[in-house]
Order: structure tokens, then sequence, then C-alpha cells
């Protein structure tokens, strides 16, 4: 099998690297950024690089691992020339980019999927090997995709070690707006604090205990990525966004009457979430 | 040498295991928690438990280590007992503390220490070996300390890998509040939205992919520990509320507005984040 990985990031890349370790399988890498096509060469993330042209001849299944805005605008002239072929995208949001094929010609030629896996760091050089092993995937609106193609996109995603799960798009962007994107603003935030106390404090902060290293580790991760997430997404991401400022008002509130029982209750309230970190 | 370890919980049972296993040194357990003595004694935590006068009268080290609104209570009292030995209180806030005993008869014979190291698990079970090992401890006001003392408190401090830093108390509070103790409300308070959205959602939070889990992963923190840092340090707990409460709002008005590019510079501003995480 002949499989083209368009965009050679995190994702891109680690599925090439995992994919291309599987005999009978080929992997061609397209990427516009040249020193993308460089490094996944050398590090052997893929066969050969070739164009979106040559990838849409010559492959039996195409995966789009771009940003989530570059999605939406490939993917329907992509679908356009596919014929039989497959198209999978990988992309962190799914309502929009599913919509602009809702009623694609192709449509049946397309899934839509979401890995739930990831680093904070990006570009070829952030590959993995095994990033997906034991991880969950999450593909929507699978009704619309032909048989065979599910087949297939069911078969290349399990050979990496994900396990599928399906949902509507909707359904899907609400809950990763919760336990993904959410997170990230979070983390970015508090980057940006500590960053505005320090300019006068200089020589402190050197002192960083490790509560916050773990809260502050997603404040690294790529901006264009997730500027493009947090746009496509931008309905739930604020609504949880709201929540989330709104409990930590109440919180400061509650500390700043000396409301000792409230916070202690909102902390043990808050405690309860190691059910859910416990069914993963 | 002979240390009594007053609170067998995650830092007063790591400190002692630790200690404990050096030569010449016996390390008396004191928790008025009943399960926590015979757990500290199943672990191999202390060499025996004892009560308080006890600890007073034959050990040659106090070490106080309960959460920072009982070190406030204890320490005048304590002190009061002490005559020529050395105590030393590991409490996550240190302004208060300081100042309960800064003019006490004995101030000379206690050091103000907090060891930047923890979990979010508590009790005796948490307590591990090797915590300190490599992580930084702070002394405050340590010029109010007899010269012996601190002498010996650094060496015990070294001998279990930290590395020790001088601030005042109004420092090393302000920059734990942004370090740390912001980190912990943020993480409690996305452990809460999250637990909140879920109550409608049911069937999907067994979806967390792996950005939530780093962040959420305080908010299992114990709560009383932390009512108490909070309550002891709400002056820069609630400023550095209020920073991260504002940008978090300036995030959501960007998103809301369709300001992609003020949400881009937001995030490149945290990436540099990177910077302060590798100096540690």
């Amino acid at each position: 099998m002949k499989i083209g990985v368009i965009g050679l990031g995190l994702i891109g890349g680690s599925l090439a690297r995992d994919l291309r370790s599987q005999i009978h399988v080929e992997v061609y890498g397209i990427d516009s950024n040249v020193e993308h096509q460089k490094k996944a060469i050398q590090l052997g993330l893929v066969d050969d690089i070739k164009d979106i042209f040559y990838a849409e001849r010559e492959c039996d299944v195409l995966i789009l691992a771009v940003p989530v805005n570059a999605i939406e605008s490939m993917l329907p002239e992509i679908l356009d020339r596919i014929g039989q072929k497959i198209l999978i995208d990988v992309g962190s949001t799914k309502s929009a980019i599913c919509k602009s094929v809702h009623n694609h010609k192709n449509r049946g030629r397309y899934i839509a999927a979401h890995p739930l896996a990831g680093t904070e760091y990006s570009g070829p050089e952030a590959a993995l090997k095994g990033l997906f092993q034991g991880k969950k995937n999450i593909i929507c609106d699978q009704e619309l995709t032909d048989e065979d193609a599910l087949k297939t996109a069911l078969d290349i995603f399990e050979s990496v070690g994900l396990n599928t799960y399906f949902m509507t798009p909707e359904e899907h962007d609400k809950h990763l707006a919760y336990v993904s994107h959410l997170s990230h603003v979070s983390s970015f935030m508090l980057g940006l604090t500590v960053l505005d106390i320090e300019k006068d404090e200089k020589q402190i902060f050197n002192l960083a205990s490790t509560g916050f290293e773990s809260t502050v580790r997603l404040a690294k991760s790529n901006p264009k990525t997730w500027q493009a997430i947090f746009m496509k997404n931008k309905k739930y991401v604020s609504e949880a966004l709201t929540s989330y400022i709104d409990l930590l008002t109440n919180f400061k509130e509650a500390l700043d009457s000396d409301n000792e029982e409230l916070l202690q209750k909102y902390m043990e309230e808050a405690n309860a979430i190691k059910r859910i970190l416990n069914k993963n």
C-alpha cells in the first residue's frame, strides 16, 4: 500500500514513521516547507518526498495532517481529484472541516479522524515512534464514508495502536474544547502570568517548583497550530473559558472573603477528577 | 543524632525516610493521626512513634511538617520549651509563620525552611525515597538563626540532596504564589470546569487527551493542605489570580472578536516560558 502523508509535523511525521515501518507500506511525504522535507528524509520518516499531484495520482491513501485551517481549504480540492482513492484528515477540530465537504460528490472516500495524541513539541523532529500506541482515535460522520474506505482507515489506525471511537463532529468539538483546548489556553495564560510578574522580579524565577512545570508544559506548544484550533472551535472554547473564568473568580472571592469552608468544598469537588482520569 | 519529625505526611514522611537511612541518625515520628502512626511504622519511615514531649526532651532536632495553619499555632509553643535544641519548619508559606516567632526569646534556635518538592499525593503512603534529591530549598530570615543551628539545618538539607537558597519571607510568599500556588488553583478549577460540563455529557469524558492529564494533575492534591496554604498566602495568591483571570479574559475577548493576530501574539509570548523552565 502506498500512503501519502501531507504535513510532516508532530502528528503527520509520527504517523509516517510508524506506517513506514510496516511491511508492504510505502510512505511519501508532502510538505511545502523545504526544511521539513529535508528533516523528514534525514530522520527516515518517509521513503521519499513528492508533490501533492504525484501523491493524488499514485497513493492508495492520503493522510492530511496540516493545521486545521489549512485542512478546511485543502480538503475539498483534494477530494475533487481523488476518484476512488481514500482521504483521511487527522485535524484536532471536526465540525467546520466536516461541513466543508458534507455534500461533496466524493464524500464517501473521506474519513474525518482525530487521533488523541501529541506532545508540546512540533515539526518533523517532534515525530515519535509509537506515539499512538494505546491511545484513542475519534472518527466523525462515519455513516457518510463508504464501507471499504472506513475499513481501510480503521485498519491503518489499528496498525499504529489506536482504538477508534465514533461521535458526531459537534460532540467531538464540544468535548475536546473541555478536555484539551481549555487545558492549552489555561497553560498558555499561566505562562504569561508568570512571565509578566517576572519582569520586576528578575532573580527569583529560577525557583519554579514541580507543580508549575506540569501545569505550564503546554505553554510551549506551537502558537500557529493552536491559533487555528482555537479559531475553528471558537464557540466551544469560548464557552469552556467562560465556565473556567467564572470558577476562578468564585474561588478568588471565597479566598478574599476568608470563606475557608467554600475553598475546601471547591477543592474536594475538584478531587473527583481522579475518577475521570482513572477511567483512561 | 536524634531527629523528631512532627507530621508524617508526604513531606515529613519523605524527610524521615531519607534521614533514617543515614548512619548515626535515629528518627522519631510524631503524628496525632493513629492511622498515620501505624502506616509510618509499617513503611519503615521512622524508628519509633513518640509524643511531642518525648521528642522535645530527647531529640537534637525537631522538624515541623504539619499543615501551615497548624505550624503557626504549634511553632511558638514548641519553641518555648526547646532550650538549645533546634527546630525547623518546612511549610509552604513563610511570612505569617516567621512573624509568629519573630521576637521569640528562642528565635535563634529556629530555621524557617521550604523544600520545593512534592507530588499531588498525601499521607505517609505518599512518602518517597529521594524526593528531595537535586531539588531546591528556601530558608528565610536566616540572619535571625544562630550560626550553629543554621549549620546543622543546612547539613540536614544537604544530606537529602537539597540545594538551599536564601530569601525574605515576603519574597518567598510572593514568588511561590506565582510558581506554585497559582498552578494549584488553576488545576483545581480546571478539574471543576470539566466535572461541571460532564454532568450533562456522561459518555464522553473517558476520552481525556494527554494535555488534560498534565494540567489537571494537581487537582488531585489534598484540599486541607492547600486551603491552609491559600489562606496563609492570601494576599499574593489573590494578586496572582487577578493577573491570571485578566489574561484569560483578554484571551477570550481576542477569540470572540476573531483577533487571530492577538491570539497568536499571546501564545508566542507565552512560549518564552521555555527559557525559565530551562533555567531549572
